[in-house]
């Protein structure tokens, strides 16, 4: 059954218009298959039935023929497997999933998901366009050209976040849209995040919707609010087909009634599907085809751990979905979320032969993974190996910035002030504001470990502008518990994705800072004053070039090093690289300062230094504003 | 409610993208709807569930909301339609039909069937095509705009059906089928007859299947064939995404196990789904996303009299298919078929307003119908008139026949023969040949009624070309029991529509054939040797110009006629338009002769004079040698 790595693997995959003939000669038995899978119970997801004694045959990556194949060729050059009574099952389709959550480029992903049977993403290279703009669809496109994993790209329309508060490193307008399409970049339309914008009228974002239904392109949402109604029927009405954002098993429901698919999320971090598939383990005989399962964010850990469409489908199982149900949610059911259902998410004939090998249904154990006819993996490892993708120097270059002193940090003061405050709440995606007296040292504010209070400092690091370089917004963070002299550094900072430092010492910030700097990105911890792990993060400042393994590990370090600095939270990575994401409720740090985002109102910058007498600080107990 | 007729209505019909800012305006209540229908149950087919005291806004043919409606804003020109409780249903779509099979051109059509709840339509424009070519399939698309219906013309892939052994108007190639999908006028795959073609390689079957799916379109399929491996799995691996030849339940079930949508057919004579539908009623919890129901062909007076597609969801849930489940076979499932699920086939935002209102779901009793937010039809008549299409004079005059004589029909014969004659069995769509001895007279061979022995002839009637205008087919049949002095004419004569004469008397098929020529086409009937009813059919001399319901009078006087000629038959036009249809079985006529078809055998020529001694009438005796 094994074959032996070849390291500069490239896939071949043909469309069917190419191959017809061939394929129907197979089917009728003319001509001999390429593979051949004997005795399987095929987990038919059409029709919902598991059906004994099924053979599979496949020609130039296509499956010729499903049933009883006694009569089907076998040549010379045949692969001929017994599944021995293994469940055949299709590959697993991910319809949302930002690559680069896993720090790894495509290629390093697709060699991490498809030992997990994840066969297709949709992948919305949101952060990495934040970074380059338009050339990083174009670059993502080429990169995962001649992967086992088939990539449909899904065109970011939500970059920078919010206009006007921040500076990524480009803007994404209804005009770059329209060419990402024309020119076969995208495949469809990445998440929707401006509800807001899309359901008050904003003519952008319907400029950009525009761009995509004339596409023909499935356009994808994110719907980010539990008041439902009207906003979000008004949200679909706009041409959205699926969101991933229902977090309770009412508002998966709304969505599937809407005909808007539910996404249901479990990522690393946020875990909605065992809330939200209650909606169909609560409702017997609700016909399903609505309901999809997606991982929208995983980290290398969780993928090299606990795997990645297969941990979800495994988690549905474990919430009480029968098993065939649970992967229609990521097969039929995702392809016709895609409008592919022609291509994948069956094993019918005429379609791709993406096919996984399954010895345990409930435990979702895949033992052998065919894209397209080819055994990619098997037991968990990949089959074959191929090359990384030769990146252009500027993807590798975009930490533009000079080295830092403890002085890009200072915030000048001669007096007592009150400063706002963000309070993190590890594992939940929103701060609380808070207000708080702080000394000054040697004419500057500075952090205050002892009472918890770390300074955070976001710089523009993107190519070099007038204006933007050297923006530098500076604020104050409680909850992380980090020790003094440590810092952390992260060019992955949501949404822009600058350099987000935070630190308990002026001089520790600047030391870790450097050392992205110097990485080209990454995520670095400065311990007692010394730099005590550094993961580079190359690729655009947000992804390694190793294995998902090699960049786990240097996570894992990372996280070591933050306990080591005092923080004891789990993966606090995730919620740190949140601080700038400025669409999130209560207050966050962008380049150009903090943003306060408070319920029903849109967002406005405020001052760093709060004078009001009405916000206190009593002493040392800290009081939530929000 | 009502609104009177206005008879040069056009219908309006604007993409969701010019209109998101609208359409989402009125979901939150900002600006008027166009329409409110509240209080409705809606016919949930998303999650197959109804949803009592639904609202529905509508706004420039859109849904714009679905739900609890109370915040929708009524302006001055907003229709609001209180439902009280009535069924609300997305309009039902027919993935297979064959306008031409209704005798009336497409806009009669769509006054036929909108009253009766379709909305939608994959029109199979084969019996046109077969007679102008493609220029035909442009036509029949000009001829759709404007209309309420939605039209999606399949792209006829079979003309004529077997090259070689038939003249039609026109043949189709591969280059032609490539060009109706560039230019719009076509939007899906029709049937692909000829699966022995496609499964035993026949390179022009594959390159007409290569262009439809490098144009991305749907390709439908006719397998039609009880031996279901591997020739079906074979056919679907060429891309068949539908077929509506399963006959039986296995066969519909085989079908929909591979992937491929079981389209279970009800038309006027072929009435499969009883069979088919056993798949679903005696296999409980089966997914049914792959079964949809279709009509194919249905007389004119099928229509009047019984419906369309209400008729077959009517037939369906007699069958015990539960309503939602009924609904869902020609709404969600023949939306996702056609790949246009964002478009129609569910009652949700952002889709286009074909709604019915029904009062009574498992009679299907549909009180309104509104297309694209407008109401057209109210209890059965429509609501709405449009002015018919002004058809250029090429397609009005498709009847290139000399007038006919007597000695047209003439079989010289200087002594007694044995005949091939085909048996006609009404209601099925073969014939038997069997052997008849006849008696020349005046050196011809007659018609002989008193043995219910008729004479039949086929002649060339389309564009005169050389070699094909003048040619002729003649032969005998059985079964009609037609008096002396009887002739039946028609130019609806599958595949090819060359003019069809069956009569007793030699002089009276040259009145009857006679008639046609004049009057550019149709059905005639002679009467003891004058002309007793006549049909016209100017449009392609398939098509009246008229009603549904003028067509259904004039074709029900001709069954009348026929009967007072002394057939007895119902519709038995329907079986006498398959006598030459050459791809079945067992032995038919077209203008080139007989043509044999027998199990497993290529087609052949066969003469109409027996010679074998082996062939033999003994006496009065017909004996079948099948």
């Amino acid at each position: 059954m094994t074959q032996p790595p070849t390291p500069d693997y490239r896939h071949r995959r043909v469309p069917l218009e190419e191959v017809s003939e061939r394929v129907v000669a197979t089917a009728m038995g003319r001509e001999p298959a390429d593979l051949i899978i004997r005795n399987g119970r095929l987990v038919n997801v059409n029709i919902a039935r598991i059906q004994d004694g099924t053979d599979l045959a496949v020609r130039d990556g296509i499956i010729a023929f499903v049933g009883r194949g006694g009569h089907l060729m076998v040549g010379a050059r045949t692969r001929v497997v017994d599944a021995g009574g293994r469940y055949l099952v299709p590959g697993f389709i991910d319809t949302h999933d930002h690559v680069e959550s896993s720090m790894v480029d495509v290629r390093s992903f697709a060699a991490g998901v498809l030992p997990e049977g994840t066969t297709t993403i949709a992948c919305d290279n949101h952060e990495i366009t934040n970074v380059f703009g338009l050339r990083a669809v174009e670059l993502f496109h080429q990169a995962a050209q001649g992967l086992p994993l088939k990539v449909l790209v899904a065109m970011p329309v939500c970059v920078p976040s919010i206009p006007g508060f921040e500076d990524a490193g480009a803007a994404i307008t209804a005009a770059e849209v329209a060419r990402a399409y024309a020119e076969g970049w995208a495949q469809l339309q990445g998440e929707q995040m401006n509800f807001p914008g899309v359901i008050h009228g904003d003519p952008q974002c319907h400029a950009i919707t525009r761009a995509g239904l004339r596409a023909g392109a499935v356009l994808t949402g994110h719907y980010a609010s539990l008041d439902l109604d009207p906003g979000l029927p008004a949200f679909v009405a706009a041409g959205m087909t699926a969101c991933h954002e229902g977090t309770t098993a009412g508002a998966a429901m709304r969505r599937a009634e809407l005909g808007c698919y539910a996404q249901q999320r479990y990522g690393t971090a946020w875990l909605d599907m065992p809330s939200t598939i209650q909606a169909v383990t609560g409702n017997p005989g609700l016909d399903t085809r609505f309901f999809t399962l997606v991982t929208d964010d995983v980290t290398p850990a969780t993928l090299a751990g606990q795997g990645h469409l297969s941990r979800v489908v495994r988690a549905a199982i474990a919430q009480g979905v029968p098993p065939i149900q649970a992967i229609q949610m990521v097969t039929i059911n995702a392809a016709q979320l895609l409008e592919r259902s022609r291509w994948i998410g069956t094993l019918s004939p005429g379609r791709a032969a993406d096919i996984l090998v399954v010895s345990d249904l409930v435990k979702v154990v895949i033992d052998q993974v065919f894209a397209d006819g080819v055994l990619v993996a098997e037991h968990g490892r990949m089959a074959v190996e191929f090359a990384g993708h030769a990146y252009p120097g500027w993807a590798l270059d975009s930490v533009h910035l000079d080295p830092l002193g403890a002085g890009d940090f200072r915030i000048p003061a001669e007096r007592p002030e009150r400063v706002r405050v963000m309070r993190l709440h590890p594992g939940q995606v929103h701060t609380t504001e808070e207000i708080h007296r702080l000394e000054p040292e040697r004419g500057s504010l500075p952090a205050d470990p002892a009472r918890d209070l770390a300074k955070a400092a976001v710089f523009y690091r993107h190519e070099p502008r007038p204006g933007l370089t050297g923006s530098r917004g500076l604020g104050f963070v409680a909850g992380l518990g980090l020790r003094p002299g440590a810092a952390y550094a992260s060019t992955f900072a949501h949404d822009c994705h600058n350099l987000l430092v935070v630190g308990t010492d002026d001089q520790a910030m600047a030391l870790a800072g450097n050392a992205l700097i110097e990485a080209g990105g990454g995520l670095a911890m400065v311990v007692d004053g010394r730099l005590d792990a550094l993961l580079p993060l190359p690729l655009a400042g947000l992804m390694a070039l190793g294995s998902v393994q090699e960049t786990a590990a240097g996570l894992q370090a990372v996280e070591a090093s933050l306990r080591r600095a005092g923080c004891v939270h789990d993966s606090i990575e995730m919620t740190l690289s949140l601080l700038s994401l400025i669409v999130l409720e209560e207050l966050h740090l962008s380049n150009r300062g903090y943003v306060a985002l408070r319920p029903g109102q849109p967002p406005a910058f405020v001052d760093l230094i709060c004078p009001q007498a009405d916000r206190l600080d009593p002493g040392s107990t800290p009081v939530s504003i929000g």
